[in-house]
């Protein structure tokens, strides 16, 4: 299927290969193509299961990246697809099929806008890069942290970075996120004796002796968040405790709570509290933490300006500025001092089925990016 | 395996056949042979895999009962048995093997007993029954509870009774139980709405809803119990929310909880402050009951006395008088308006491999078991 429009052939084009997570089925060969022809270098990272691409233009600093990834969630049910998931389908000025909106959309307007600035400037200021991988969607271990660490290990830093992620709520670029919360998780395994409940003086339930505990957990104001970030909260995704037999007090209580945090708390202060209320309760307990990602925000410079002014010149408004949302790789790359920022399309049917995107909604993010970029490298 | 002493004999005889519960494997057809020969009128109740006896010599009042039941829990682990389990073995003064103590030995020197104080009062005053079931062990369904329900449609109402469950724990006789707690269950659903941990605000944890409430309930006083009972307890034997997934705030939050309630508290006020605590927190529950048992005080009358002096007759001290411990199926006879009690072996072994009797406390029990006879028929 091809179409008048470049960035819309592109993204069937992408949309067309079944890259379901870790796989890239092609797709990025297909960027490689276009990016090579604009005088890219070219790296391919292959990590395990997962390919990733490194692709730079120009030395100068400062180095500006667009982010992404080429792999998709499953489909789903298909029967519940009115299209096809990997057939693309326009109808009534939407894009259909799984990656439309998370993001091999993102991926062809970060492309086609970049082949127009480089005709209009190509003698840019500063480098222009890609980091693309296969693996955002899965365990994420091999992509974009692999990446990033490769760079870090030769010394080549990221200064600037736009993540492809579908950040907009209504329509495209009326939300940038600047940030995102952190993540993490504590296993926790609370300690009594088992016995019959006929005899709870020869037993301690573990349920009984952590119910304030958990409570005191439940109702602390962590943080109060601040201009960019709501409040930390915390939430107790999965409890469970007993044999499921009605007469036996339990021996152990696992309790599995989450932080998503404000730059106001860090992984460190939020362990220390908890540890801290656990003892004052005077609980027999193991813990163990996951960190999942340090919370990290760009609430001023060159590259904030640079998409707020790129976003306002296609919409009318300014982009709302949100940290809100799930975590996403910009954790990674913001970890090297990078300014990071996610600007893609709307994002209401992702991960669901008859995922879509508007084609108008292509064309303006397109036209955000190359804005972008001019404001950056070109004045 | 024959000895000198009848009681040792019969209850070899009896934990030789494999009565698995609901199994009577012929004890009961044992002890009719016996009970017949002394002029017992028989009747054996078939009501689906359960069979039960109801044996009675007499037809006036009062209507003495001893109960009792064939089945016995599995034998468990037989590489832990230093014996096995249905050949009953004699060694230092023990007799080993499942049911010694749970309660094939009770069931021995009931009979022996009977014979004997029959021999010496052959017109006894009043009756002499027995109530014995094969289920007491499982689901306890079609075992005694149907049996009184038998007697009671015909107007034949039990007056005392003495159950032959192992109520001692250091020697026989050290403890009688005069009441047991009663035993009733809770099953709690508490709704929330499901969603994912980033959007806390779109979704209602009923984990974080439901802790104040499970504090109250914890650490509520129900009672303060009474002489004869210990305060009712509340015990959280099982408790499940999530779909392991750390990411998901859970839609539901499922709570079991058991009462052991003393006299003082009933199960119409346990559901009544139960709910009232669920409801001040507004929370939006389900909540099932289910009743095992309400609890039944033998604190005064012939029957308490005849055991105290039949046990102190034999032993040089008078039984401790206790309600603890689990349900028994003297809860069913007691709702007929009888005076219960509990008096048999020691269960330190019971529902354990190795169980076993001490010899001479089964002729101990023989004793007490005639003496509390003489005292109610014979004077």
């Amino acid at each position: 299927m091809t179409t008048d429009s470049p960035v819309l052939t592109l993204a069937i084009d992408l949309m067309s290969r079944q890259s379901v997570t870790p796989e890239d089925a092609g797709c990025q060969h297909v960027m490689i193509e276009r990016l090579k022809a604009l005088g890219f270098e070219i790296e391919t990272l292959v990590f395990e299961d997962t390919t990733n691409l490194w692709a730079r233009r120009g030395t100068d600093a400062p180095l500006f990246v667009f982010a992404g990834h080429t792999d998709v969630v499953p489909a789903g049910n298909l029967d519940h697809w009115h299209t096809p998931p990997f057939q693309p389908t326009i109808k009534d000025g939407m894009l259909y099929g799984r990656g439309a909106a998370d993001m091999k959309g993102s991926l062809a307007c970060m492309v086609v806008a970049v082949e127009r600035f480089i005709a209009q400037n190509p003698n840019h200021s500063g480098s222009i890069a890609f980091l693309i991988t296969s693996d955002e969607e899965g365990p994420f271990i091999n992509g974009t942290t692999r990446v990033v660490d490769t760079l870090k290990a030769r010394g080549e830093n990221i200064d600037l970075c736009i993540v492809g992620e579908p950040s907009s709520t209504e329509y495209v670029g009326d939300v940038v996120k600047n940030g995102r919360r952190g993540s993490i998780t504590g296993d926790l395994i609370i300690k009594g004796i088992q016995g019959h409940v006929a005899y709870p003086h020869i037993a301690r339930n573990p349920v009984h002796q952590a119910l304030p505990a958990l409570t005191e957990l439940a109702t602390t104001q962590w943080d109060e968040g601040n201009d960019y970030f709501p409040p930390t909260s915390f939430q107790l995704p999965n409890l469970h405790a007993g044999t499921g037999a009605s007469n036996v007090i339990p021996g152990q209580f696992n309790v599995q709570f989450n932080f998503r945090f404000s730059t106001e708390s860090t992984d460190v202060s939020l362990k220390q509290r908890v540890t801290d209320i656990l003892d004052k309760h005077e609980l027999d307990y193991e813990l163990t933490w996951t960190l999942s990602g340090h919370p990290f925000l760009t609430d001023a410079g060159d590259l904030l300006e640079a998409v707020v002014k790129g976003v306002q010149e296609v919409n009318k408004d300014a982009p709302q500025l949100l940290t809100t949302g799930g975590t996403s790789d910009g954790r990674f790359i913001a970890a090297m001092g990078a300014q990071v920022v996610e600007l893609g399309p709307v994002n209401a049917t992702i991960h669901k089925v008859n995922e879509c995107v508007r084609i108008d909604d292509l064309e303006k993010l397109t036209d955000m990016y190359q804005h972008t970029l001019k404001h950056l490298f070109s004045e």
